[in-house]
């Protein structure tokens, strides 16, 4: 049938990341495309066993409906890795979500009406602004340079928009650009939320995948009042599949979360959120943690070495000291899908910088993933990519 | 800090079936209030081995992201038993939801601009109501009797609401009233939604547990279009705590809902999927089902004699041939938060009729739940019950 569909559905099919990891997926094609942890690395074993002792020990209740906020002994054990990592919070400021996909979605769904400003960095994670398109925000792009959000173009940003909403960032080991905002930034913008009494929203999925440099602690950790609502996952540092997240904000709005939550999905999968409780009861998540890091760090330095080797000189890209993403910016006035083009002519992808930008596109950025990459591999892909990007600039230079 | 919620979020912090069930979790106290399925039938054994074999054999897979319609396997074992059921559908009509929440948020958000109306059964499914005014949709509810909406009610409500997206039917042993919709209502209901170019979303959890009487055809089975979406899930028939449910409808919008469900949790757990789908294909899970059928016929019954036996001759209740719920409506302007309060006094619950209803609330009606209940305590309660009906009803009638 014909079906009148709610403003908050997208007009168009088409999903042109798909299309692109779909291209990627060609066994000939080295891709840098997708954002996948290494699955060589997930704990299948110890996730067994502790997987049989919940089946024995609370397996009737871990199958049976449970409260919306979450199981408390996982909440437990989030509580104690929050506290360790500075922000102060008991269980009752957290609640578990399906993934930090549907932290960003209840948060939209609990603020955002339509007409509303929601400021994001520029790039920034394409699937959280799908979520604040569909509850019809206005989105406003802060440009960023290496160390993350400017902050006067922040100010500017909020001043300008007296309906913003929140503020919504990744700190640390941003998606898509690897880059890490550092703490006299966070302090400021705590400064400028304050300021403009606006919340912000900080996603923080990648933040303990630090391989190098020094620890910068979360915003929530700066802020003089409850106006930073934290969220991270256990998709990166253990295993994706299980869709488990958690957001830690002030007590009465973890309530209304949690009224919210009870209406999407009841509560998040219970065998799954026993699953994990028990495997951090059981083993130190933090020495798991330590393998990714060692894994991620010989992944990222050979493509950094490969990328020094073989990009042409005046090609700028970010330094990542954690996280999973390199970002690229290809000087001069770049059609980054012809880019792309040549790339799979030259049997390498990427994923182009065009939908992480809410509104002014930077022509000529792209993404590189290493973390689901054979290190072999990243050699051979950063040579093809160097020849590809090579090429793209000097028929942009002849066009000229 | 004062938040500035969105309008999707509901004033009051107030969960007044949270509180019923809070009071009627005392230990003295015989509740059938809660809508749980038994935890006893649970195959926790059966669900231990398939997930130490999916470990095993597919671990690293299961365990990674996967895609936001579902697990192929999962979706194929759900196609195959659903044309069983007489809805012709493949893969591609397929979406595996969070359960079936999930897929009643879902639809919401892809069909309810605010003000939309929806047509629901008088008394519904309470945390349906509230999804969908989260959406902000103009409730309106349809009167029911013993089979049911009632079909001319249905039409009036239809032709008085031109700006109708969907009727909202539970047709088989419905939450709360566990009444079942006859076949020729079902083709009369599929008569009236052509006629007036409305959708049906058939929400289907109990239909599978049928103890007595014959099988009905899903409403879908009817459709000469394809306007109905059809949601079921595993909560009643497996287990609640896995949180996988599914809708089945046109592809074009099984594509949309994709697109959709990629924004709010990007997929259903994976491991959860895979754990499920391992399950049918190693065991019969009609097998399973029919036990769960034996046990719940045989508390039903109990809780039917006992009422034929300790319930005043004027009180209506339903008889269900299947599902988790007797529905009782006490004549009289009984108060039922005074009868709620005698039964509290009686150490016997139940949870009011009231938030059940979409607009004009019955009275002195009641929900019922015999699937959670030990049998012994079955005939207590009732007991207990029909007195203190008995003493409600003689109170209103000194009162009035």
């Amino acid at each position: 049938m014909d079906y009148q569909f709610s403003r908050n559905v997208p007009v168009s099919d088409e999903d042109p990341v798909g299309n692109i990891l779909k291209v990627a997926g060609d066994p000939n094609i080295i891709s840098f495309a997708g954002g996948l942890p290494a699955p060589e690395l997930f704990p299948v074993e110890e996730l067994k066993q502790v997987t049989d002792a919940v089946y024995d020990e609370s397996g009737r209740q871990a199958l049976q409906y449970s409260i919306a906020n979450g199981d408390p002994e996982l909440r437990d054990q989030i509580a104690k890795r929050m506290n360790k990592q500075g922000i102060t919070c008991d269980t009752d400021n957290i609640i578990i979500t399906t993934g930090s996909q549907q932290s960003i979605d209840l948060t939209a769904k609990c603020f955002i009406n339509p007409g509303d400003t929601v400021i994001v960095e520029q790039p920034t994670y394409l699937c959280a602004l799908d979520v604040f398109r569909s509850y019809g925000a206005h989105l406003v792009g802060v440009e960023m340079d290496d160390d993350g959000m400017k902050m006067d173009a922040l100010e500017a940003a909020v001043q300008a928009n007296p309906n913003t909403k929140f503020i919504y960032t990744i700190p640390s080991f941003q998606n898509p650009t690897g880059r890490t905002m550092p703490a006299d930034r966070r302090q400021k913008m705590i400064d400028i939320a304050d300021k403009y009494n606006v919340m912000i929203l900080e996603d923080d999925p990648y933040g303990a995948i630090r391989f190098a440099g020094e620890d910068v602690a979360p915003v929530k950790t700066f802020e003089h009042e409850e106006r930073v609502i934290y969220m991270s996952t256990f998709s990166k540092i253990l295993a994706p599949g299980l869709r488990i997240g958690w957001v830690v904000a002030e007590k009465k709005l973890i309530k209304k979360f949690t009224l919210m939550k009870q209406t999407v999905d009841v509560h998040s999968d219970n065998l799954t959120q026993h699953i994990i409780a028990k495997y951090m009861a059981t083993y130190n998540i933090d020495d798991h943690i330590a393998k990714i890091k060692q894994v991620y760090r010989k992944r990222e330095g050979i493509m950094m070495d490969a990328i020094q080797e073989y990009f042409p000189e005046n090609v700028h890209y970010s330094h990542p000291e954690g996280g999973l993403f390199i970002w690229v910016e290809v000087p001069g006035n770049i059609n980054t899908q012809d880019l792309f083009n040549t790339c799979i002519a030259n049997n390498v992808a990427f994923v182009p910088g065009e939908p992480f930008y809410a509104d002014k596109v930077i022509p000529g950025t792209f993404r590189l993933n290493y973390s689901n990459m054979a290190e072999d591999q990243i050699k051979v892909g950063i040579q093809r990519l160097g020849k590809a990007i090579e090429e793209t600039m000097n028929e942009t230079v002849a066009a000229d």
